[in-house]
């Protein structure tokens, strides 16, 4: 009954390869510009000479261009597959022990869980995230096996494997977020202790996978809760949507209203350079370049996702 | 080329009618939840006894029930009006007096002003208000009047006007927006004196329309710069997408994250107990219930808002 | 049978015209250092080049050297004044007005106003001084004549007048203090119109006297509320006692704790330049330089203090 | 040639044994008012049945009343011992790593420290103390027998040791405490193993000492430096004195204002119930009840020591 999504020959009218062509060639002349996350050792060291991008429609088909076959660790994008492991394990019930609005400002991370109790403001902070995942170890006797599995369903690759260098790079100089969540502990709202918890953060973070990988492994959320790659029901088509949404609102840490603005586009970022983004009903897609902008999202990716919604009038506004 | 949208047929294959009698069936059972916003006098007094809901096609077909004739102050409705000329005013020089992204906190107002020199967080708190108003007194020599005209055009409706004595409520306990023009005056961010913008914003507030007249004058936003009622183009189609997610992002208070989780649909909030939201390409709609949530919206407002995203699919996630 | 206190004889074997001679040849060298406050334009114009400092003793001897002459506008000295009108008008309710801590932090001023529902956090931060000064406008029928009286009566000086160029030019660039005013009225705490408050305290800021004047305007307060120069009892033993904490833990913005570390006494600065301060049982000093710190605080004056207490070792510490 | 303190025959002539017994007949009344610390379970189960109170005079005599001679773990108090040691071994070099004002607010603590890139207010709040025991620290190669000896030789007392429960108690439920020093951590501004830092502190705060024992550790600030227990120069006369000064102003919690104005002497209070305060020249002395005001201080122990003050006149205003 729902008339409006298009069908697959009128998306079709799209071209989509000559689309990705033309914004490819307009990133390669900007290669060098933004800086790599430089608080990760393993990441600071990456060159800023390539870009890549790919698009999945639900019919299957890939576009693609530059190094889209370029692995990186994945880190925030993270967020988005164990929110949905957490949602399928406790439902409505994680909103008890997290909220869903935007996080404000960047400097919030610590003053708003102390104003609120030790609540996150959203999934995608680093505090939810870390809830989150305190939800997902308490759901299942070995997390990191259920979670690998989840993404190699969800990409149909089976060589996804977590960087074990960038996970040991992150827990050596994850200060910030020991303080995160022995403050999180200190309000009850981690269950497991909080190596665990930190011990799962940093294996889903350091995931590593490239862009045809990680456009798949969100063709759920482009089709109703149901996965094209592995033709399963991953999800409700309602609680698709609902995790599309927060993506608009919260996935792209400081910038939502920004990506909102001149995307237009459900995404998420990671400080790896990655961005996937979700075109409800019609594709999935990810970018890939670690050079970042000051708000920590990838610098070229998001002018990529913005000349894509222009060029394709697919935003969701 | 975007071939996306649903045609006219194809949305006609929605039963609106049911679909809106459904909805009044359910929020009738529920009329007296919420309260009036008390801060205004003259709002305080209205009963929690009516419900009222229409829904505009892009064909200009009407659907409505309950009191959708009734009238009521727009109050922050208004500030959607008022960034659209503003917008038409100065472009995109407008963004260097307001920014656009999500508040954080309801009690950020002042606080994240002062942290931020003077710069509202987004143009639909009521700091960044005050500056867009500012910004349309500076524009034309008789701004309440070109707001009263842009408003009888949108909506089709010569009746449209400003509601004296709620607008001097308004004004008589307003010693929070005194303090919020001054604090922005003092950082040079308000170019007319406190008085004028104060005024004006005050006479915006209080302009009284219908549901009907409300869905229409969203008209433009739901046709990609388009009103349907007017036979204008009144921005271009990308404004209009960037205003949507505007709305989306930062239209309802400190419960835009709720919203875009439970209702998915670019809208905008006010006091008075109205909501307008937008089906992009397809139709606008507005609602109103005077009992507010917690968060200041209106309560069975939201609900029939969440009601109608689910019943019809249309939700742009 | 407090036997603390040291006799006049014990205190005149203090060289203090050779303490006081040693700190003008040391300050003399650092003159032109610091920058007027520039946000009152009757202030940003005056010269960096002259120095002034009086010290007064119990028994009514006075020290002095440079331009301890020269008037000046006391600013936030006169909060010490108006907060001792109000104590003497409504007591201890005072308190249910205003609390008595240290503020903390400079962008405090509206943060933590909004925090506390209004209720400034002492009597010495411009929001607390607003308070107090629409207690005293309650509290009498002319208050500024009432606030002249006194001043008058404590320096021994019928001259002392208000400077109206610079009060008119406070009230010309006074929106920030606008804005303090309507909020704190926001929240119901000031019962006058604030017109009238902000009036009163722009003329109690803007009353001109010079070094010697301020020295003995303190002297109930280096006299358990005793003043010599009027030979009244001014308050009582306890309340001077208070009042002097007070100033020891808020009276230097937000330097309190860096003027108890360097200083070791009791003191109150204005952004005119001039600084007083308290020896408890033994004598009142006012320093005058118009070159301020980061802090807001006279440099040269803060740096005399500290030289006066190191010499004579008459810190409270 | 510093007359302005009282002869030890002045001091004489006050009935210090008669205020005492004043003081704990208006206390023993009151006995059960406030509430014990409850997030350390070691101190929660303290009975709130005993008041005990002990003053030493410069020439060493002792006057005391109630359980003057039970134990207690000193907590909070211990940070005016470390901050000894920690400007002992580095000097002014310590100022560069904590600041020296209030703190403002409680909920401050990580909020103020992410505000100021991880540099405590003050080193009487836990991150300044924490900063202050990294100091320590690192200047020595047994810190905690450095601290142990300090105890004894400022004490004279012998048998001063640590409870080690009470240690382990603080340590089960510190998630607080390790949020906070992973923070400062992740500042750069610890330099040992937060976990070092962390056994460290809880040592020091788990010393039990009894009224008699911390009003004679206070000698040295009671003495320009000069402890009479140990007959050394702890430290100098002008460090005594600016330790005094930073208990006037943050020894306190939030309550450094209110402290200041009711009892007018620097003072350091802990969980454990004990309060010392100095007469500055004159005396020192240490109260004890476990029940605490809503600010986290001994509420009788804030009650005698304004009764104290004001029965004597020995305010340093």
């Amino acid at each position: 009954m729902h008339l409006r999504f298009p069908s697959a020959c009128d998306i079709g009218q799209h071209d989509f390869a000559g689309i990705l062509d033309t914004i490819h060639d307009e990133v390669r002349r900007r290669l060098g510009e933004g800086r790599q996350a430089d608080y990760i050792q393993a990441l600071a060291k990456v060159p800023l000479d390539g870009f890549g991008m790919a698009l999945v429609l639900r019919d299957g088909r890939v576009f693609e261009v530059g190094r889209a076959r370029h692995r990186f660790t994945i880190q925030s994008i993270s967020k988005v597959h164990t929110l949905t492991l957490a949602l399928d394990a406790v439902g409505d019930a994680l909103w008890e022990r997290v909220d869903r609005e935007p996080s404000g400002d960047a400097f919030n991370s610590l003053i708003q869980l102390e104003y609120e109790k030790g609540i996150p403001r959203n999934p995608f902070m680093n505090a939810g995230a870390l809830v989150v995942a305190d939800v997902v170890l308490s759901s299942c006797s070995d997390a990191r096996s259920r979670l690998l599995a989840f993404m190699r369903a969800r990409s149909g690759n089976t060589a996804v494997a977590c960087d074990e260098g960038v996970a040991r790079s992150e827990a050596d100089t994850g200060h910030r977020n020991l303080a995160l969540a022995h403050f999180i502990k200190s309000y009850g709202n981690l269950h497991n202790p909080v190596e665990d918890v930190l011990d799962f953060y940093y294996h889903q973070c350091a995931l590593s996978m490239d862009c045809v990988d990680l456009a798949r492994s969100m063709q759920y959320l482009a089709g109703n809760g149901h996965c094209s790659v592995s033709g399963e029901q991953v999800v409700s088509g309602e609680l698709a949507t609902r995790i599309n949404a927060l993506m608009m609102t919260a996935g792209t840490y400081d910038a939502a209203g920004d990506f909102a603005f001149y995307v237009g586009l459900p995404a998420k970022s990671g400080v790896g350079g990655g961005i996937v983004a979700v075109v409800p009903h019609v594709l999935s897609l990810c970018v890939w370049y670690p050079g970042l902008d000051d708000k920590g999202n990838s610098l070229l990716g998001r002018y990529a996702l913005h000349r894509f919604s222009r060029m394709t009038g697919l935003s969701v506004f």
